[in-house]
């Protein structure tokens, strides 16, 4: 059994992300830890306590921040015509304030967690990475004491998604993650070079909510709104992008991984764009030298990630 | 015929693609322009009329600035390591100072040429692109003249050679390459995506000066240091980076390309890193917007490249 702390903004494909871990025999999903992205942090909160409920498993949620790493720091929109004014697809989803909530900020939660577990938590991260930087600021000790950190960002040999440079986790708290690519601890970049090429189409999606209950009722319904915005890339169907991140954690074979430094650029107009200095590559002296080597996953085995996703979903 | 200003800073695969200019048979070599990069101008003005002389053509040749477009710009030093003290891979270059030189700034003769010959002037540029920049900044009209610019430089979808990030011509002047990319003329951009993919081994090369006389001799000699240093990188072999943008010129069809509005980062770690924004792909507001759709090379068919660079060279 892998011990996962899911760090996430549900946020559509987060909330299939998190169904796949709750029902995935080898993880025990011992926490989720809310940050904002997809929709503000009371949002996200508030959908997280939701799936909870609706998805019947029963680890602590702690709420995390809704400040950027850096004070200051400027603020986007929240991609409401993405994931839908309520982060789930515009569904409707009742007030969760009776729900028990972790008495701890996020980042509290994961140090208190991570030195609870020395070696065995991995933190799969699929919003912005302001909750990990976090931790890291008051405790850079949890670098060493973390089995490793399996992030859903970047885009790091193909364009971004928020514009040109950059992919949306990442410029939505670029210092943020600069400093949790650059700390040593092991991290796994599942990026837009691989997630792009997972695609669930609407009708496959329809057939796995026939068999899988109430659950994968529920993840269908409220990602209609989401793969009508994903239909003008992508033939009536949706990205899996959270969903890659967690599927890297079972099974790591699926995925071509390159491992170097990363680094995010913080400014200019490649604010958020993450760049890999690939190990065994000659270059110059630069930015990323003496930093520790992560991996970046450069392709995967859609097809069969697809399978295991569809067949984890309608575990009962 | 196809009439081509050659913006070059010889430099050792600048020599191979100013021989493959000077023999192909659908190219009228109408002006060779220095410019600083692989060496300082004066090195390289002094090796386009050292190789003007050996391999026999009569383009004129105009000496190009020394300086970078914008103002006090940070240098970086030589890369003496690959191209050698004087550019030419350590061969000892004698003084040219009795030749001929065209009385013109390099960017005064593209100008001048370009409204000579309007619609009809290709530009293949292999060094900075400082000649270029300092063009448009005094006469911006010539973007609706010019046939179209074809340059080495960038790296697109991969890593950079100078450092993670950036690709050594955009690199060497940042602010030069953006000014030339956002300009409203047809730009190609061959870069690291694709000329990292055509290698000369040095025994296909001693062949070549076996069968192509004293220039490709000649070319054999001053590349083996440019060998020696790549070798690190590619088997007992040398990448013919620049020969790449000519052979464009006259074998478009070789080439993969990918339309979009191209910028070059000229901040922060990322400086130098050239980006696309393919068309047809959506994003929110960016840097990126309105600026004309320039193409880059994305992939080569890259034997029948090699089969082409041969068989010209050793033309008579």
């Amino acid at each position: 059994m892998q011990k996962v702390i899911f760090d996430t903004d549900p946020g559509v494909d987060d909330a299939m992300a998190l169904l796949f871990l709750a029902r995935h025999p080898e993880v025990d999903l011992v926490g989720v830890t809310t940050t904002f992205g997809n929709a503000p942090i009371d949002i996200t909160t508030n959908n997280a306590l939701f799936l909870r409920r609706e998805f019947g498993f029963s680890a602590p949620i702690a709420k995390g921040s809704g400040d950027k790493y850096q004070p200051g720091r400027e603020t986007h929109p929240f991609p409401t015509f993405i994931h839908g004014d309520d982060g789930l697809g515009n569904i409707g989803v009742p007030d969760m304030s009776g729900e028990p909530l972790d008495p701890r900020p996020a980042h509290e939660f994961l140090i208190d967690m991570i030195k609870a577990h020395p070696g065995e938590i991995t933190i799969v991260a699929v919003g912005r990475m302001t909750n990990l930087a976090n931790a890291l600021r008051v405790a850079p000790e949890i670098t060493r004491l973390v089995k490793q950190v399996v992030i859903m960002g970047g885009a790091v040999d193909v364009p971004g998604n928020v514009n040109p440079a950059a992919e949306a986790n990442i410029h939505g708290d670029p210092e943020a993650a600069d400093a949790v690519m650059v700390a040593d601890w092991p991290v796994v970049l599942v990026g837009l070079d691989v997630t792009l090429k997972t695609v669930m189409t609407r009708s496959e999606l329809a057939a796995l909510a026939a068999r899988g209950g109430p659950a994968v009722e529920l993840l269908d319904r409220l990602s209609q709104f989401y793969i009508d915005f994903y239909s003008g890339q992508v033939e009536d169907a949706m990205v899996v992008h959270d969903t890659c991140a967690c599927v890297y954690v079972v099974a790591p074979e699926l995925f071509v991984t390159r491992p170097g430094a990363i680094r995010v650029l913080t400014t200019g107009i490649g604010e958020g764009k993450t760049m890999q200095k690939p190990d065994g590559m000659r270059f110059g002296p630069s930015a990323w030298d003496g930093l520790p080597s992560q991996l970046a996953c450069m392709d995967v085995k859609a097809a069969e990630l697809l399978a295991l996703v569809e067949e984890t979903l309608v575990r009962q």
